[in-house]
């Protein structure tokens, strides 16, 4: 299933299915954060309501949201291809490197990406992330696709002076705008393996990231079992797994995001998650 | 006025007024957070049933929990006393090092800190904390004061191995019971200069830091001038300023925190915030 947040002309935001057939509203949740939280009988429920569903809202008609907005916790994980790792001019890290980025940062699929005029270094990451769905606390490594949701796209929007700055790189990653995440949560039924897919990423046609989640060096169980040791994952949790190379940082010349860009990232599966950029105050 | 949130036998949790006659329950309004996101009216509010109350709970019949059960985030700086930074071995910073800990560690005053026995390396952090109260961006440094609420005390434990082991510090120090904050929110009209306030942690009688407000490198006004000029300050948002010198990691020799010990900070004007060590799972 593929799980969305939408709204329609002026109503408010609500959470909904995107099939084939148009968007089944599920306005009976008050939010998809609900949704999950239900567990396997808010899928039950899910199921039931689309096998009975009359009406479907045409796709184009809609506004997509960020299908979380407001998750309890945004983790990310630093340098965790090994080509990316080696482009940062960064050790590759025994253990996976964990920062947040507040989730005041979320931007909503189409919504533009607005570039602080404090940095001039404002750069995209490419990611594929992980919505937690069961609460747990010291998770065992086989056991982790029990604690997930489902699998979305996530754009790690990264001011790099501002994250560079210092050690710490929650700031440089928080600027309003700078998590795009969607278009939808796509649950982990219909992903037959997340450590096999595509995932690219290209500004105004350009490709400049292309990689495979193979590439992963902390893959899911290794990620969850970690997280899980330390605090317990709460349901809507995400987990973003972190960035191929061929960000801007990175390449040479550097390069850095402009206003009148636009960004999609593809991973297969997950579908593309784009923003225009645009300059901000 | 000092703000509190207790227990009283088996009742649920609620806010309250510590005062020299006894807790004024303030149940009235569900949580302490309530009672900051209500501003300068909530207070208005406060003060009449100050006035007004007939009956006042003896002190010593509570169980005083985290002023705060759930803030929406906790931003710490590292880093910002210059003795702290050398004993650290790390450069003074020219911007102020922002590392977010999870609001998950939050630990009641007399709560025992649990021991991870991922960690060989514990270690306390004595800090003095702002609490905002008005939500703002891009705030001005002479505007600092009307955003804040109160202050409190802070112990930004940290796993040294933990937090060391990779380059982002958040999940070292964010462990279940790694941040325990009170006994109180004392207002900001209460503290004549926050940045003279003495400020010394002890571990069963013996004083290990020892400092005083005015040595911090980013003062109040800079550092939400710093974070607002990012992201929007909510009501809530708890600003850890940093620690002093004297933590474990920059003894000679280094000394962990140890299963039996009780360790206690006292910042001038806010109390003492006590809390005992024991081993966890």
């Amino acid at each position: 299933m593929k799980f969305i947040t939408f709204r329609e002309g002026g109503q408010n935001s609500r959470p909904g299915l995107l099939t084939d057939k148009g968007i089944l509203d599920l306005s009976g949740f008050g939010s998809l954060a609900e949704v999950i939280q239900g567990g396997a009988e808010a899928l039950a429920k899910v199921e039931s309501a689309e096998k009975a569903a009359a009406h479907w809202i045409p796709a184009e008609s809609v506004t997509l949201l960020a299908p979380l907005q407001s998750p309890p916790r945004i983790f990310c994980i630093g340098l965790n291809y090994r080509d990316h790792a080696i482009e940062s001019k960064m050790e590759i890290p025994k253990l996976p490197t964990v920062f947040l980025k507040l989730t005041a940062a979320i931007a909503n699929p189409g919504e533009p990406i607005r570039l602080p005029s404090l940095s001039k270094q404002p750069d995209y990451e490419a990611e594929f992330a992980l919505v937690i769905g069961k609460r747990g606390k010291h998770i065992s490594p086989d056991k982790w696709q029990d604690h997930v949701f489902g699998y979305t796209i996530l754009n790690d929007v990264s001011a790099r002076d501002i994250q560079l700055s210092t050690s710490q790189w929650t700031m440089g990653k928080s600027f309003d705008t700078f998590c795009p995440i969607g278009p939808a949560i796509v649950t982990k039924d219909e992903i037959a393996d997340p450590h096999e897919l595509s995932i690219q990423l290209s500004i105004d046609g350009e490709t400049l990231q292309k990689s495979n989640t193979r590439e992963l060096i902390f893959k899911a169980p290794e990620l969850i079992a970690y997280l899980s040791s330390i605090t317990a994952l709460e349901p809507g949790d995400i987990i973003s797994t972190g960035t191929p190379a061929g960000v801007g940082l990175g390449r040479n010349p550097q390069r850095w995001l402009r206003p009148g860009e636009t960004v999609t990232i593809e991973i297969e599966g997950l579908g593309k998650l784009t923003n225009p950029v645009v300059a901000g105050e």
